[in-house]
């Protein structure tokens, strides 16, 4: 095992207040994250940003930065008198601010000051997407699809009572990049929508016991290798008011995902993945019939195949789109025509592309961000289309967060470190040049805080791991201090990031500051922006790899002689419940202590699109299942273990916890359990302070 | 408050073993009960009574004292080769013995050693009755009545489909002595039964976590002041199979219950009582035509009426009858006739009558049980029903259970006290004459174990409040000990009784001799066996008293020199939940630790017949709900409080727990939580020895 320290200190001498639990919860509210320019967007087709003062939106020109608008609050006020403070704003256009009110999207005509076709809707609607030209909004009451528009006629999309049958709403549980189930085509003219049948998905009974009596709130879950969902996409045409579908055969209950318009509206591709998640068909659909008119390409792996990015059009193209594929084993972009021809892998990167910004302004570069060479940065970055050639906009090391003027001129940078709460400027993307608009102070000047440093670890095959250590405020390496292990440890996260921090949460500090612990965390294998390679090792045998990385993490903490290894305990929630549970139960004695919150127990209680990705289904895979299944590890546990469980989760639902239980009771092992009432899958608001002051009392009462 | 305390030791000097928790939970398997006579029954009819060695029923003549029939599982195998062992009896006659077997119920004439006249029923059958001849089983199934007959034909009473009529079932959930729903005629020409409507009964969602997914167990759970059941009498008749019902209106949801036949089968008696549980009144119904003939009586309280007795005629009499009334303060006897003459009040006990055993031989005696002067004790008494003189059948101080032959002539007695593990013995009626036939060891000989104690202690208005203190193996009074309060404190049940070990239970020992505890428990105002004016004080302001009592308790606990007053805790389940965490909020400083299992917290989410009996609706008494509503003193939590609930608890629902839960994270109050999944209001089978570790441990650790 190589160590290689990264040692950076985010925080400075004068240590006084201490961070309470309250704080740690209420931060955002107490201004302990770093302060940022609220509201701050690009005013569309423009090279003016909007951004929110106290009072008034402010739209200065980028070039200039010569403020050309002020729009006060009073002035909103005139004509909405209902308005208490600056309304968050659903778009900001050269002409209007549009914003939600009085159950509508209300245009505020800034020029002239008056409010002009603004769009009403039902008072309980959800799902409310605006096209883009704000003439129409499409949004979903119950399991229905409708549309209002600024007309009074309400138009009714779907009208199916089977309530089985859900329209218009997000759909597999909102994997494959799936934030939404509508989608307007560019120049709104029609709508797509996204349509399950859930007939076949067993109900979970969650109880609400708020009632008197409690009543039963069923959620439909498909459990792993039970009946799914089947997806239909289903099309309305504004002009003739027809509803039509797509002709797909999904009674494998294959998925229908990443959703694009072509941009003459003629036609919709759509990644279509089979059940088991290792073949992807990227199809051309026919709006006019319904019909597939081409497979585009296919896509197999040996793990999992896993699209999350729809297709990105080249400006003024209909032929020309980019894709997204890990098929190299790093996501890279890809240049497709829509006959089905790859022109080229676009970028040649060992490291993963994540978004698609823009173009700039002639079209010759598309704007992409990603993590760079250092997979816990993220920067973006114009890669010439004919060449590939690429060229980072962003320099400072750390995470950039970007926002590209719609005609692709300037970028707003906002981005932070570990030595950095967080700095906004503007960025031309011709030259890179740089205009600071915002440096924000250091949030926790003043308390006492531990120092978080990266660690890089490596595991026996020479891959490196990233870490992340906090030491106690006033560490005095002659001593030996408890170590907290925090982990996640799942797919699609990642817990070590070049951000302020390094991504520590703000109640770590009531570790390290206050009670003199190291909390230490590490991105094992399985987790993002590593690559395809370093992801898919959990394939079929979630927790193995995972462990062996955090026992790598172990060791090395264990090789510190600041390092009390009797006095250790690991605490996560959701996928780091599993971890937790796991590490406790199949390693016992390395930890005295373990609190695991929503924890995956049996992965066959967990759901199909992601626990079957991942783990195949039951049938298909019944080792793996039982490798993973905590209960079969019970009899084991040494020392303390916390179960925390929301008692309405949707996600891991609380059977997971309670099946654990009931083997410990007939085990006769004592376990902790303790569960938030009307929770979800974490404990959120103020209810969270109680949660964390549980998990500190018993791990300092325990640990030790 | 004066103190007397009855001082008597259980346990002897030779004190080695340890009882373990698996011990005290499995204790009736490792024979550390009294043994007992197995089986022991007066065969019918005769003077001879029956019990089960380990390879065969004897027979025995009460007067002799000699065997005069054996009867052997060989014997018995010849003609039932299925047998195991020798089964439990359903009935044993001059003729016959019935059991249950095959899904019947077989009889063996062990005379001829013959099978004659077996019943067969549906395998799923339930709520079976064999009526006195033997002739016909009524059973139900489902929401259904049935009956079967030695013809191959079994008769459907009841054909309804609707799931909220439940015929032949027990009802208003087994309050008002009710045990079942089905009620032979004496001759067994009709069967009258139990019919309820729950279509106003709301439904409480359990959830079955052991299915895959979890599914739902509705449950039927009539909370107070909502809808509840309406009550029917049905009566079928089995010459011509008609069907009928008596005409009473029950839309105002009052109680039918305490259903007695007439003698001659014409008539059916009920005591109907109103929902608000304070007025009786006692029917009479013509079966032919199904209407009220006469109201025998009314009977009226200020704070609840609860007849829990049906009539009992005297022997071959049609028209007289005893009657069981509280109305003089005690529960004592009436004579009434069936055309509502009071003949006279037979008993004036100022103690509590509790059953009727039956006649002596010539019909001039009732043969009764009841508390005697110490209601602490059970003892046997023979009144003249002419002139309502008694006299005591058994004499030791204890609890005696006794059974009347059927001629009335001969008692056998089982009987314990605190120095007695078990002595039985046969007593004649007419001279009291006794003759011994077994006396139990102590099954507790060598192991370690407390001392209890009985203890007398006053409120200020000089009431006897009785309790029990278990002191440790090893008591040395120049020490200081920490105490267990182990509470129940609720209606309709004694926690301290002149039975073996006082009526402590096994695992008290585990404190008392393994852990160096002082154990105490005290039955207070509220409990039963004590007269309706000591019950009744608790009427709409449930917890008040009791926990007045307790805290006498406490402080004659604090008086004794070696408590450690300092270190005291309170456990308790159901009533003794409520009375747990309420002591531990309503008093805080009081406890250190409270242990509280299916606790009632909110009295609105407790059941209709029991709830409103001692409180009254939530909207008739809001004030007595609220004050004794346990979450509203969450905020006075000082010291550890654990809750434990069984998941599926259809008795105590788990929202009670779970609001109290809900109110602690919102109030930022630290309570710890467990729940048994699968188990109902009470964790039973072995999974209770690792309750009793959970309560142990937990207790250990904070009370200090």
């Amino acid at each position: 095992m190589i160590l290689c320290v990264s040692f950076i200190l985010f925080q400075s001498v004068a240590q006084q207040k201490e961070l309470t639990i309250e704080d740690s919860v209420l931060g955002y509210y107490k201004g302990l994250y770093p302060k940022s320019l609220s509201s701050l967007q690009w005013v569309k087709n423009t090279e003016t940003y909007l951004q929110k003062t106290e009072k008034a939106y402010t739209i200065t020109n980028a070039k200039t930065q010569q403020v050309v608008k002020t729009i006060s609050l009073k002035e909103l006020q005139e004509v909405f008198p209902k308005l208490q403070r600056l309304p968050y704003l659903k778009a900001v256009t050269k002409t209007y601010l549009r914003f939600t009110l009085n159950g509508g999207i209300v245009s505020y005509n800034y020029l002239t000051k008056k409010e002009e076709n603004s769009i009403f809707y039902a008072a309980n609607a959800v799902d409310i997407v605006l096209n883009d030209t704000a003439s129409h909004i499409a949004y979903t009451l119950e399991n229905n699809l409708y549309i209002a528009s600024t007309s009074e006629k309400k138009i009714i999309i779907t009208d199916i009572t089977d309530k089985n049958i859900v329209s218009g709403q997000t759909m597999h549980r909102s994997e494959f990049g799936i934030t939404g189930g509508i989608f307007w085509s560019p120049k709104g003219n029609y709508i797509a929508f996204y349509q399950k049948d859930e007939t076949h998905v067993t109900n979970y009974p969650l109880v609400d016991v708020t009632t008197y009596p409690a009543t039963l709130k069923n959620i439909k879950y498909p459990m792993a290798g039970q009946g799914s969902e089947q997806a239909k996409i289903g099309i309305y045409n504004l002009a003739t008011g027809n509803l039509s579908y797509l002709k797909i055969d999904t009674t494998d209950e294959h998925y229908l995902t990443n959703l694009t318009w072509s941009p003459d509206e003629k036609n919709i591709f759509l990644a279509e993945i089979n059940r088991g998640q290792n073949h992807v068909w990227f199809n051309r659909y026919d709006i006019k019939t319904g019909k597939k008119t081409a497979t585009l390409f296919e896509e197999k792996e040996d793990t999992w195949a896993e699209p999350e990015h729809p297709a990105t059009f080249l400006p003024n193209s209909n032929t020309d789109f980019l894709w997204f594929s890990e098929r190299d084993g790093f996501m890279n972009l890809y240049h497709y025509t829509t006959e089905g021809k790859l022109v080229k892998q676009l970028t040649k990167f060992n490291w993963v592309v994540q978004e698609i910004l823009g173009f700039d302004a002639k079209g010759k570069y598309v704007i992409i961000a990603g993590t760079g060479k250092d997979g816990r940065e993220k920067h973006t970055f114009k890669v010439h289309i004919k060449t590939g050639k690429s060229t980072a906009l962003t320099s400072v090391a750390g995470t950039h967060r970007t926002q590209l003027s719609t005609n692709g001129a300037y970028l707003i940078d906002s981005y932070s470190n570990i030595t950095t709460p967080k700095i906004i400027q503007i960025i031309t993307v011709k030259k890179g040049k740089k205009t600071k608009l915002f440096t924000a102070e250091n949030p926790l000047e003043g308390y006492k805080l531990g120092t978080s440093e990266f660690v890089d670890l490596h595991t026996k095959n020479g891959i490196t791991l990233h870490g992340r250590i906090t030491k106690p405020a006033n560490f005095d390496p002659s001593k030996k201090y408890p170590v907290l292990i925090y982990v996640y440890g799942g797919p699609h996260a990642q817990m070590v990031t070049n951000t302020w921090m390094a991504g520590a949460s703000l109640w770590m500090p009531i570790f390290t500051a206050n009670q003199d612990y190291i909390v230490f965390t590490l991105d094992n294998r399985g987790s993002k922006n590593r690559g395809f390679a370093f992801e898919n090792v959990i394939h079929r045998n979630v927790g193995e790899h995972e462990m062996e990385d955090q026992l790598t993490g172990i060791d090395y903490l264990k090789s510190l002689p600041y390092v009390d290894a009797s006095r250790m305990a690991v605490n996560g929630w959701s996928y780091g419940g599993f971890m937790s549970t796991s590490l406790m139960l199949r390693h016992p004695g390395v930890f005295t202590t373990a609190v695991a919150g929503g924890p995956v127990i049996d992965w066959k209680y967990y759901e199909v699109m992601y626990g079957e990705r991942y783990m195949d289904t039951p049938q298909e895979n019944p080792e793996g299942y039982k490798k993973a299944h905590v209960t079969n590890y019970i009899k084991n546990l040494k020392g303390k273990m916390l179960i925390i469980h929301g008692s309405v989760d949707p996600v891991v639902v609380p059977q997971h916890s309670m099946s654990l239980l009931q083997k410990s009771v007939k085990e006769g092992i004592q376990v902790d359990f303790f569960t938030y009432p009307m929770h979800e899958h974490n404990v959120r608001g103020r209810d969270r302070v109680h949660l964390m002051n549980k998990i500190l009392d018993y791990i300092v009462l325990n640990n030790k």
